[in-house]
């Protein structure tokens, strides 16, 4: 294992220290624990909109921090959720008055964490806590480590809406609705070149024979659903695609958004190799795609590969997606 | 070799391609080139700002075509000089009446194709055309295929600064001076865990075990300096930072930018725990740190690796860095 790390058991702590270091006007970390907040949280008068997992997919979550998408980002450990207690530190952090959004991807241990904060959070008399879960992931019913689909790439779109929403003052009941509307609406199929290697580990999650790729891979260094040889990147853009697209059953002219993401060791270069084909596909079918983001935004440590996401769009989703935001990983003017 | 492209010799267009795609509110491209320009150029009145060089380093050079930063950007083959016919169409498609800067990486196939490039735009009548030569690596004094030092990652600083100068409107001899003031000021320094695989040549471009890691590594797949053992990620930022330092020189207590660029295939977060050790040394030894950027800014294809640039801030760089900026790549509110 080649790593830009030092000691496996520090590498979440010292990649916080680092965030900070570089973003100080957008973050700031909750002392003793691996929680990040935007600089100015709690935010008066504003719902605040949390999320948090494992580590290794950055730039989420903490990334998108900033005016207009997260108040709280909680990093656990590699692939694992952070702790109940520290999730209710964060929500007691990012509450301005008007409520606490948790977004939460589908995960047994980060669905278990955040309603025990919830309820430990509500014991304290914090009431105003909603929550909602994203499943954007169409490659499985259910997976190693979830009952139903996985949360991967779509999460990213709930973090920008539900924060554009709450950041033009929307009320908690109405952000909640905007955000359940794009889980409601958004897929996303991913696949592999390569397995990753966690620190603790050392060694990838699962081999993968230098002429097979991964389709259906998690973000948890999960194995695909489906084994092949390897394609080239219009038949890759293809099958995800398609799969995305037979999922949601979308109206005929839709308007979409699309990400093409990489999973954290893929070029720039071919995520747009592989967006040119996506793209392509969505008109010869009709589609009308508005937004349209390609780079690293849900990663799976140093895996090579890439997944495809496709979100309905209808005007209140469009206009909050092109809304300002401002954080490390994601800006958008706005104007 | 496994990549997400199709045919070897498609992938420049094809990727070019994909950008336009994701991006036509930002770029364009010159018909039967493989030239971008701004969507919106030339911009009337306003000096051009024109960068290329071979492709494999994306976001470098389009994904910072935009307000604020890059009017045209020229990419060659993977690793190889656009040719001069190509620079020279986009040198006139971004003269907007005010001149057109060129910014140019130190590598003689670059040089020799834009010095080209400005005498067939003089030929044309076009005779405010100026260039600067980027040679911000301080790992060798010449290499491979460079006459003096490498333009690597510092660039991005350039075009971040020059841009900025030109959108505010000023004039080319003065936008000039300041990127010119940029590459005096400017130093990087590379390593790599791995080698970088072209699409052509289908395997790896040098040969690095296991357990040894390469320092001074250009961004074309050339072997590094020097050869080493494994370091944690500590050391490598120490000695990456220090080399720098020391080739810059600066004055005790000196205002500094910082970028820790990922080379393609560094997980976000091994560049954050990079970051967290470069900060501390530059806080150690009493420099003063302004804009601190953390990602993949100029890459090397699927290079696993990071480098370190220092850029010395005075309060005129200081105003152009943080002024707005909108672009694919790198969108700063500036506000």
């Amino acid at each position: 294992m080649k790593k830009l790390i030092n000691e496996p058991e520090d590498v979440v702590d010292e990649m916080l220290e680092g965030m900070v270091a570089a973003h100080p006007e957008y973050v700031r970390r909750l002392e003793g624990t691996n929680v990040l907040v935007r600089a100015d949280a709690p935010v008066e008068g504003m719902v605040g909109i949390v999320s948090g997992g494992g580590s290794g997919h950055e730039p989420t979550h903490a990334g998108y921090l900033g005016e207009g998408m997260l108040t709280g980002a909680a990093a656990g450990e590699v692939f694992t959720s952070p702790t109940a207690d520290q999730l209710q530190g964060m929500i007691a952090a990012c509450e301005g008055g008007a409520g606490v959004l948790c977004v939460v991807k589908n995960y047994e241990g980060d669905v278990m964490n955040f309603e025990t904060a919830i309820e430990l959070a509500e014991l304290e008399g914090e009431t105003d806590v909603e929550y909602v879960v994203v499943d954007d992931d169409v490659a499985v019913e259910d997976s190693l480590y979830t009952s139903g689909r996985r949360g991967v790439c779509g999460t990213i779109l709930v973090h920008k809406i539900a924060g554009a929403a709450a950041a033009r003052g929307d009320d908690l009941s109405e952000v909640k609705r905007l955000a359940e509307k794009v889980v409601d609406g958004v897929g996303t199929m991913g696949m592999a070149l390569t397995s990753c290697t966690t620190p603790e580990k050392g060694e990838p999650t699962f081999d993968l024979p230098d002429d097979e790729i991964e389709l259906g891979i998690g973000i948890h260094g999960e194995p695909g659903v489906e084994r092949t040889d390897v394609m080239g990147a219009d038949a890759v853009a293809e099958h995800l695609t398609e799969r995305v697209l037979e999922d949601l059953d979308l109206a005929e002219g839709a308007r979409v958004a699309t990400i093409v993401n990489g999973m954290g060791a893929t070029p720039l270069m071919e995520l747009y190799v592989v967006n040119r084909r996506v793209q392509e596909l969505l008109d010869e079918r009709g589609f009308d795609v508005g937004e349209c983001w390609v780079g690293d935004y849900m990663t799976s440590l140093d895996m090579a590969g890439c997944s495809v996401t496709v979100l309905e769009l209808d005007e209140e989703l469009e206009e909050l997606l092109g809304a300002p935001a401002d954080t490390p990983a994601l800006t958008v003017r706005g104007d």
